[in-house]
């Protein structure tokens, strides 16, 4: 596999706009978007990066820890390790100019190779920005160089070994460079799983979930990563953080959760010990078309507050599931005469259409008895609000390229399309609220500047409190001021949601795009509380300064 | 209700051993009970206390900001403030000598006038400790005076009002000193359960389950107190804490998690708002016993890990489930008649027995289908290991009087008995070797000062990667001596967990008996981090003194 250096992905691989002619024609229509506009990418020849600022002598020190070879300085190593897969770092690197770059990517193949590299980049007043499967999309990791300090990336790619397994516990022990494809295989072997299925799965790493507190498409019944790790173990500048390895304590508070979502910021995580379950043998899909995103909303509550176990539920908006619609409508409807068949017929017999209707992507796991319960109480909640059975092939349809949408933003991005994608959480009273406030803020934004824009919205983490919505807009660049474009839409949603009774980010994680917002997230006194953590782990704020915390002149202390 | 100041509970309410003759003489058999010991306790007109500390200026501005009679400094109020419910306590409380006192109990009435006690405590030096119901087992109100400092205790009993409730997002708004029995009548009115039943459900409150992370026995389902806080309000001496009210948050790490568990040490748990849910229509409960505690724990383990919904599930040891044959032998059997014809048939058939058997109480609480469904698991699970089905009696005997154990145990402690209880936790595949041990290390040293052991166990907290374990034992007292041979017993115990792979408590807490095994727990880097976080909420250190936090002489910071 050889990983593309501008974009998402393998490069042998893609997903280009044009082999989906109905929705580049709906996208033409929506964004009134020309024909001709183009983002350009430059060659990677062409790349040219300042000189690493690390002396011959600190690199020599640090090829003396790595093993051969595991401590570069080449360009497009120093260029993709200075950014992620946020929209703004694909405008910026496709034109292979960051602010600001790594000056060197090290790659430690044990913990004690990573504590020395932390002892001697705290030595020498360099920073360490640690690095997992690079797909963060806020920004982790950005350079913010403080005075002439050396920055380097501590790539965890070469540890991603298992441990141990426990097959009574159902416990596994990895290291915490393994990618979700490595873990998942390496369980299979033991006929057990995670189920932790972020979009970034095939790149991202078991460090960087626990690092962002990331949440998988299976979270409703496998939980989000916080209800998978069991125990960690961290290295900081001041020394290794291991917990006790038990399934729950009331030892005080609960260590984990302070590097749950620590991104880097106290330390590097090294190994944890994973809650996993045995692979279900059952899966079953179903999908659900309701009138209205209010009547899908009152279903799938109602589900969830009564218990049911489905991995997956995935509710979208009257705008997303138009999209869905004429991205696949193939798979909608199965076959084109049945679609036509379908269409009328519900257009004619039931008044839901596609083109303003909510559609419900329901997949249940588990034995056989449990699926078929679940499956039957799919159905009664749907069809008491209305719904319409559509079959499994709109929930096969998402479940087969749910990993593919980063490569179709990439053609998008070519084509001078402005995709990016944010997502908050709030209870059910407020899910309505919040939605609406987001989607106006980002479309009034776009449209004072000329811009149509569409914005899609979807839920797909479900708890019986509320739920997660995950925003997708598009609308065309404008060209030259692409990032100042972006960051004022950005700003409006951001505003809107912690306005409006959500959080900042329901899985994405704050990295330095929200780390301002972290304020109204946690209240004064609180962010005061987590500052205090890391001068007490990180003294000399080495690790992945510029994220995570706001910027604060004036701390209380 | 009159609260009993020397023990547990209401003082019209009782449970002496001698109304269970069948448990007393199988006691006295097992213990060598003198027929004659017996624990003193002092009246109430006997007890006098050392004058508070606090100056006549201090009291009338703590007066000024409480309600009338809401500043108390008489010696019972005092002395009932100084101590909790553990056997320490009681051994301490019942000859009305305790090593210091508060110097007054202060009842805030709103937040607002917690902060503002607070901040007048901080400015002249009192320390602060938060007192819920009271119902401690760790020493969370042992007095640890610095120099000649006052100390008060903040009793939240004011505090209990029901502030929203949500029915849409099932979440429910209370003030933290609110009652078990007070905050479940109030949801019931809504038809709404929180569902959390610990032992002390009748007199401890919501902000002590937070501040000890409290677990109750439904808990296997409804989960512990850390999955029922979707926010909460603190009032630190910096000021108040709030994170944001959301289901679920990737901002960075879990602020609630600082607090859940905080024991007093940070602030004063002054609101929570919990997720309810719909109380359950049906409630099944089903017995089994074993023919070891082996098959029993197989049995159990299959049955969670294949994700059944029982909401409890309690597996006893082989000694406890002998005793409480002697204890509840007519629930056990129903009737004498059917004790006998069961009695016979087990010995006979089957090799069964409950002198050395293993016996398992389920309790299964939904809607009819997911009851029936349970049912049928926990019988197939159990028969698949040999376990024989004894009905319902046993699990409804054991219901019913859940919450009258600490009567029993006044009664106990009087008849000079020495009875405690401690608890872990630890995954599956070391349940056995830490039972064992912690069995081992309690009967040993007992043994070492010529004592008679009666250790028992059972796990009632279960998770798919492990279990608690909750041991009760119990001993003639040594006269005059009974509180260094607690103290012995207490260490060996403690360091047979530590040194086992268990975690020092899974839901009594920490206290000021459990603070030096936290650098076993959480380790050196790891309890730092926890003492920067409370120097940045309470610099001047006048929260709960002595808890939680190992006393360290010199910090790594």
């Amino acid at each position: 596999m050889n990983r593309k250096w501008w974009g998402w992905g393998d490069s042998n691989k893609g997903d280009e706009i044009e082999s989906h002619p109905e929705l580049f024609e709906f996208l033409k229509k929506q964004l009134n978007l020309s024909a001709d506009a183009r983002y350009p990418c430059v060659d990677a020849d062409q790349v040219t990066l300042p000189e690493s600022r690390l002396s011959k002598e600190l690199l020599g020190e640090m090829m003396d820890i790595c093993a051969p070879g595991m401590v570069c300085v080449g360009a497009i190593s120093r260029l993709t390790h200075s950014a992620g897969m946020g929209y703004k770092d694909l405008l910026r690197i496709r034109r292979g100019v960051l602010p600001d770059y790594v000056d060197a990517v090290v790659c430690p193949e044990s913990e004690e190779e990573v504590l020395r590299l932390l002892r001697l980049c705290e030595g020498s007043s360099v920073q360490v920005i640690p690095y997992g499967g690079g797909s963060s999309v806020v920004g982790s990791f950005e350079v913010f160089r403080k005075d002439s300090q050396g920055v380097v990336s501590m790539d965890m790619g070469l540890m991603g070994r298992l441990v141990r397994v426990d097959t009574v516990s159902l416990t596994a022990t990895f290291e915490a460079g393994v990618t979700g494809p490595d873990l998942e295989s390496q369980l299979a072997a033991h006929g057990l799983t995670l189920g932790h299925f972020p979009q970034s799965f095939e790149y991202s790493t078991l460090g960087g979930w626990i690092a962002t507190r990331s949440a998988g498409s299976s979270s409703n019944v496998y939980g989000s990563i916080e209800r998978m790790v069991l125990s960690l173990r961290v290295a900081t500048p001041k020394g290794i953080i291991e917990p006790v390895t038990v399934p729950r304590s009331a030892a005080g508070p609960d260590l984990r959760e302070l590097f749950l979502g620590s991104e880097g910021t106290l330390g590097v995580i090294t190994q944890a010990t994973l809650a996993v379950r045995r692979a279900p043998p059952v899966r079953d899909f179903s999908s659900y078309l309701f009138k209205s995103f209010e009547d899908g909303l009152s279903s799938v509550r109602e589900l969830v507050q009564g218990g049911l176990h489905s991995t997956t539920l995935r509710l979208s908006d009257v705008n997303e599931t138009n999209s869905f619609y004429h991205s696949k409508g193939e798979a909608v409807a199965a076959s084109s005469k049945m679609k036509e068949a379908v269409g009328l017929w519900l257009v004619s017999k039931r008044g839901l259409s596609f083109e303003d209707g909510s559609l419900l992507i329901a997949i249940c796991e588990g034995d056989a008895g449990q699926v078929e319960s679940d499956r039957a109480r799919v159905k009664s909640a749907c069809r008491s609000h209305h719904g319409f059975g559509l079959g499994s092939s709109p929930a096969e349809a998402w479940l087969e390229s749910r990993f593919e949408q980063p490569y179709l933003r990439d053609s998008l991005v070519s084509h001078g399309v402005m995709v990016d994608t944010l997502e908050t959480a709030t209870v059910w009273s407020n899910v309505g609220r919040l939605h609406d406030a987001v989607a106006i803020a980002i479309t009034t934004e776009l449209e004072k500047r000329g811009r149509s824009a569409l914005v899609m919205c979807h839920l797909s983490h479900m708890y019986p409190t509320g739920s997660s919505l995950y925003f997708t807009y598009m609308a065309a660049q404008e060209p030259g001021r692409e990032l100042q474009e972006w960051e004022a839409v950005k700003e409006a949603a951001s505003m809107a949601i912690v306005s409006n009774g959500g959080t900042i980010t329901h899985h994405h994680g704050v990295g330095s795009e929200h780390s301002k917002w972290m304020l109204a997230e946690d209240g004064e006194q609180g962010i005061s509380a987590l500052e205090a953590v890391k001068a007490s782990l990180d003294p000399k704020g080495i690790m992945n300064p510029g994220k995570l915390l706001p910027n604060r002149e004036s701390k209380s202390a």
